[in-house]
């Protein structure tokens, strides 16, 4: 794993993705990444302004092609954009055939592998990110007994910003010199951070074995972020059993997209009342007094659709409705989350 | 699927699974199956009474060898354990070449596939049954709009008799005319029945979106059985969310096997009171009020390891207890189970 290595310089395909929000991957590359993004691929949106367009103060391009970024020096393909379901589309294609036809390695985070689908030349790597690891086994509830402060990331739905709070709260933690693990859960946090396991890729059986793995493997961290998935009522989305007995987290944070008030993908699904939310994650996760009952004890609140005065409001309004500290750890740094999480 | 058929004469591989407890497949196969068992295959019992050992009234010798079970005409070699995890050890390594060998044809319930392991003759197939079926999709929550009630088995632990009074709920429907469908949700289940989805070999991606797809399609049906999967607070289970929101039930039936006071593969957790139990089920079903909110409304006690008498008396007092109708299926027939399922 890790295949991706600062010095290597992405093309970041993210086509159509600015006006359908499905390039999670990709605004987790232009934001996080620790490797230069060469250039944005997005045909639509060629010559514009990526700051304007993502909020994200990253130096790059955006251009129409592939061919393109590679004469700007790139040399990794970035999948960037991942439709519901993980299938790659056919619109996809030519893009894909073409970074390889150019000898570019690929950085794929969709179900469906591509390393099998292309001859590749010496030195070109195909990482087919979402494979189910080798080795795993079933879960035992060990995680229990660790002595770890451990921080779930929930969330009201799919793509509210669970990864991006775990990373700031993780990154906050760091910089305190705490010893800090972030356990990536998905595509995006492992190709960010190069370890953690791709939970939804992972047979149920050993899906929460698969995060207990994960993180009995930092064993000597004071403090484990264990990076959410989905949403415990959302209809397509199992991951949150696998994470609460695989992690058995002491915390939980909140994650919401401000003013949200249904399921962005099944929209006659309301988002009910967050304390009441985050009461049932707590009751599930301490399962009738078997585990240690988990502590929701903040709201990371997503702001990004928002002008700063809203925002803020926003904060406001969520802190005064739950009594939860709540930020924006994008806006505000994840500070008063941390604390939250440390104090509780 | 459903490879086996009538007709078919079994050799059924159950070597040390009396001792061990981890013959499901077998003792499915043994109560339930629609075609002949030739033999079943276990040295530590050959020459034994089957039904002395097992309470099943099966007219199938035990013999030594799959040699021994081939001479009495098996066409088909079903593994009839399963090890937690589901890889296949290396001690069932001899019978299961020795079966290829033979020419008999083999199912097998376990993670681990065997059909590109072996050269196989003409006509001779090998079904690995537990094996992600392809075409799923991600759940969007639909089966809340079915018409059909929708029972699904929850239960206290893995292995405690979910799929047995399952199936029995659903044969006592069919008895009455009713036009019920059994949706197996497991490897056993799906070798009696011939359809079904093999739950925890789906990626977890596609969990809830594998039950819905199982359950819509009996949109004739006026009772829709779905065949649980492990426990709610059992660390190494995941599947009864996917469950909950892929049938989106409507009345849960609670399994239990008497006496039992915490999990057989991880002691130290205690199985909580079981109206405690349920109500998590309950909530976590309804999440909030999102989906309709199922009600348990009956308790198939296992009483297998208990005499006739204890059995009574296990079955009262549970009824005394928790306030809902209990019966041993097995024992006492479903027809308790089912009038509570109708009645609610």
């Amino acid at each position: 794993m890790a295949l991706l290595k600062p010095g290597d310089r992405v093309a970041l395909y993210m086509e159509g993705a600015f006006e359908d929000g499905t390039g999670k991957m990709g605004m987790g590359v232009l934001r996080y990444a620790p490797y230069e993004v060469a250039a944005v691929v997005d045909a639509r949106h060629a010559g514009g302004d990526l700051k304007a367009l993502t909020g994200i103060d990253r130096p790059a391009p955006i251009v129409a092609s592939v061919e393109a970024a590679a004469q700007l020096g790139a040399t990794v393909f970035v999948i960037g954009i991942a439709p519901p379901g993980g299938r790659i589309p056919d619109a996809y294609r030519p893009a894909i055939d073409e970074a390889v036809t150019l000898g570019l390695c690929v950085v794929n985070g969709l179900h469906e592998p591509l390393a099998p689908q292309f001859q590749r030349r010496p030195g070109q790597w195909i990482w087919d990110v979402r494979v189910e690891p080798p080795g795993l086994s079933v879960g035992a509830g060990s995680a229990r007994r660790m002595s770890a402060r451990r921080v779930l990331m929930i969330g009201t739905d799919m793509a509210c910003g669970k990864m991006t709070a775990g990373l700031e709260i993780h990154a906050e933690a760091k910089r305190r010199g705490m010893a800090s693990a972030f356990v990536a859960t998905g595509q995006i946090g492992i190709v960010l951070t190069g370890g953690g396991v791709p939970l939804d890729a992972v047979r149920l059986d050993y899906a929460s074995g698969a995060i207990e793995r994960e993180v009995l493997g930092h064993g000597n961290a004071e403090l484990i972020v264990v990076e959410g998935q989905g949403a415990l009522l959302h209809p397509a989305s199992t991951a949150n059993l696998a994470l609460l007995r695989g992690s058995c987290p002491t915390h939980l944070v909140l994650c919401h997209r401000a003013g949200q008030q249904s399921l962005l993908r099944v929209p006659d699904i309301r988002i009910p009342g967050l304390r009441a939310y985050a009461r049932l994650y707590e009751e599930l996760g301490e399962a009738v007094g078997t585990f240690p009952r988990p502590r929701t004890v903040a709201v990371a609140l997503n702001t990004a659709h928002l002008g700063p005065g809203e925002a803020r409001d926003a904060v406001q309004r969520m802190e005064d409705e739950t009594g939860w500290p709540t930020a924006d750890p994008v806006r505000d740094g994840a500070g008063r989350l941390l604390d939250a999480a440390l104090q509780a």
